[in-house]
């Protein structure tokens, strides 16, 4: 997993890892990584098992897990609100919606995995800030990876495989594509891992970092 | 017009104002305001009177003519191309196509008019890097002005008003707007004004100056 970073910073932006042994993310002070994220995803054998709302027991099954925390695109979505742009989805009160794609991964031993994407819908005269403002944000997958057309990444915009569906591009919008974290779930189900525990798509872990700390 | 291009500085970005009785820009050294753009088109009372190679008798029926010189987006195709970024006006062999918009640019006394943009198509998983790029270059326009949806901005793709038309859109690629400098020549039209003389859309005068000392 570590080298699958590595090798696809975009989809997989590494904040922090937690050996084995340890349940505290240096980027929250006091933190519980088995009971701080609001909702868990347990996979065996590359399918998913089961959600739950606390790790704990699962993680005393598997002494041996190292934790990853990667970046996620809602820590860039306050400056893309701040320079007054919506954020759809969270005006609808539901999760982004999310989609993996036909692009490739690279890959890293037995690791493989297309590349999963959140969408935004932007004002076609605010694509270019969008750009230039996510892009200051690379530890949370930076600038899009596609504008425009969902059928040339394999997406269709009805359905996420993830998240919550997209209300309808009103006129002037164009769908915007950002690398997504989810990404290391298809992973785990093209490679069929035989055990792993991740956040639910959206159910993030909210550190003590500010937002900006993390801009270049 | 020199208020004008304040008010209205990423269509009409100024890089040189030449006082009447002048024709050598010191972008320059040397150059001939009246003979060294390769094709000129005179206006009389906001219509096109005639195209011509040589501004030279008509400049001398207006001695009071003030120049001014602004920034073109073929400068920042050198960073897009640099890039692998293809430019399919350039391949084709043919001019950018340019479309007036229905964005309306800020009036300044009895000047005003819609902004004209340039359009090229970019594989939607470029349109990052060519905000990015040309992002860099205010003085040439800069960032795009709107991504994706032609009819937005009141434009009809087949149907530029100036330059050549484009080749379809290839599967992924988006159309790209940037402001054109030829944004002045519609307010010209708009406004009616008695008499000018300015460039042929793409005729554009060639400065001493390095593409990249306009890059911030």
């Amino acid at each position: 997993m570590l080298l699958y970073a590595q090798r696809n910073p975009q989809p997989v932006p590494l904040l922090d890892v937690i050996e084995a042994g340890s349940f505290e993310s240096k980027l929250a002070a006091g933190s519980d990584l088995r009971t701080d994220i609001p909702r868990y995803r347990m996979w065996r054998d590359g399918e998913l098992e089961e959600e739950t709302t606390d790790a704990t027991e699962a993680w005393a099954e598997h002494p041996d897990l190292v934790a990853f925390l990667i970046g996620c695109s809602f820590t860039f979505e306050v400056g893309l609100h701040a320079a007054g742009i919506e954020i759809r989805h969270q005006t609808l009160g539901r999760n982004v919606p999310m989609y993996e794609t036909s692009i490739p991964c690279a890959p890293t031993g037995r690791l493989r995995g297309n590349m999963v994407v959140s969408m935004r819908p932007i004002p076609g005269g605010r694509v270019a800030d969008a750009v230039a403002i996510s892009g200051r944000y690379p530890a949370v997958h930076g600038a899009p990876v596609h504008v425009g057309d969902p059928a040339a990444i394999g997406v269709r915009l009805e359905e996420p495989q993830y998240g919550d569906a997209p209300a309808p591009l009103r006129p002037g919008e164009v769908p915007v594509f950002w690398a997504c974290g989810v990404t290391p779930q298809a992973a785990i189900v093209a490679s069929r891992v035989p055990f792993a525990i991740t956040h639910a798509p959206g159910c993030m872990f909210i550190s003590d970092v500010i937002n900006e700390s993390y801009a270049v």
